[in-house]
């Protein structure tokens, strides 16, 4: 609780490498139900949201990640009316979906109340859409919303979690998979966060193949710069229902009447690029 | 010196952030003529050299780096035969440069014989192509050796250096561009390694001016992943003289005869494309 600066660091067991930032002091800190929750205030980040000792978010350089798992995937669909986000307790994932007109209902559904409070409070930026009309956010188990889900229901589900272990760990198997494909309608598309693809690709293929298995008709994988993240580089794996990922809707991301930071429409052809050890590795 | 892992951690002023690798024992560690050089064994990315404290390369992820430095630049150029790398001791780079067949000479001027001999050592695969006999290794200042360079006499300069400050400071300002400038042959190009675009775009302004200050006809600005470096995203800057940087040499970059890892030539074009805030920033 000093002014005096020091590191906030988080050390990666499955990567084998750290991440961090200069921090100030701790804006706050709580035991929820479900996770430790730290806000920090950066020297340079601006905040930083920690969860169980792993960084979340800075106000710096979330939108890269909130740009590219949402846009590509509404893009891509060609009318997106229904939207589910899993998870993204920020808000940040479900500002971006509501920037797309189209859209006439988004829900998100975040296990964990306290993180979309904390969000409020110290990334109100991401939390400016919450009383959109659209928006509708619950504080629920998003496994158990996907099991119960009517069939044919949803658009586009984007799956805004943790790593893979804990609570999230159920959003990386072939049982949610099923209930995700079940509720999406004939074209729809899920998005999932997928990890570094240079350290996690084990990970990224037992995704895809598990998406195929259940029935998705095509699996693509999108890296991007993720500076909070471990490795600095990410990646979010989209399948599509009944019809392929090798289009976008280019005329609207091309007159997109938003603003972006990452995204845009050639941004999208390039992240459709894989380095040559993930097309090798994916078989794409 | 023990074998229990603990962390190397480099925690970075200019950009308020840090980065770190599990490691489990220090291999090497001298103080040479210029720098002190630490080389330790990591769980998970091979080995790690560190110079003065910063992390310059782990065995795992130099392919980035070492493949985005040389082949963007030479299938840029219409026909690169005599090829300049300023520092780059580590010889990656020199290695990706005479993967190229049109190239009949490539010089290496790194300043610091040690980092060399601590690369054949510890990174001997980057070594590999230092017997090639168009290959030449000079340990000498290449601020001095650009200076005294015959002019027009040069197809590709690399500059792949240390950060701008202590010994190379004095390959990011005017004079140095004015000898690059100078030794380049007509449509000769100039490619330096240009430091994270999301903290140090000031930094990459002031590269660019600078560059075309001294004449350069074309500038262009390439991001790339590098978890090893600060922010886990870098980029490196290109110049060209007397032609523009709009195409390269698509037919060569398809058939080229050599493996990669990360470039191929569609994520040349890809990499050519700038996330919004960097094409608005850098005018794009």
């Amino acid at each position: 609780m000093t002014n005096a600066p020091s590191w906030f660091n988080e050390q990666v067991d499955y990567s084998g490498s750290s991440i961090g930032f200069r921090v100030t002091k701790k804006l706050h800190e709580e035991q929820s139900a479900f996770q430790k929750i730290e806000i920090w205030e950066t020297t340079d980040w601006g905040n930083l949201m920690v969860l169980d000792g792993c960084i979340m978010l800075t106000s710096r350089d979330n939108f890269l990640y909130h740009e590219m798992m949402a846009h590509p995937a509404l893009f891509s669909h060609s009318n997106p009316k229904r939207v589910v986000v899993i998870g993204g307790g920020d808000c940040g994932t479900l500002r971006e979906v509501l920037r797309h007109r189209e859209v006439e209902s988004a829900v998100q559904v975040e296990i964990d109340e306290r993180v979309t409070r904390m969000a409020e409070q110290y990334f109100p930026e991401l939390c400016e859409a919450n009383n959109d009309p659209r928006a509708q956010l619950l504080f629920d188990d998003g496994i158990a919303y996907m099991r119960d889900a009517a069939a044919e229901s949803i658009d586009v589900i984007i799956v805004d979690s943790t790593d893979p272990v804990g609570p999230a760990e159920g959003l990386f198997n072939e049982a949610f998979y099923q209930t995700c494909y079940k509720a999406l309608r004939p074209g729809g598309i899920l998005v999932q966060q997928s990890e570094p693809p240079l350290t996690q690709l084990a990970l990224i293929k037992s995704m895809r193949q598990l998406m195929r298995q259940v029935g998705f008709a095509a699996v693509r994988t999108i890296p991007f710069p993720q500076p909070a993240y471990p490795t600095g580089w990410w990646s979010c794996t989209m399948a599509r229902k009944g019809a392929d990922l090798s289009g976008f809707r280019e005329r609207g991301a091309y007159s997109k009447p938003f603003a972006t930071r990452y995204y845009s429409a050639d941004i999208h052809k390039a992240a459709m690029i894989l380095p040559e050890f993930l097309r090798e590795a994916l078989g794409e």
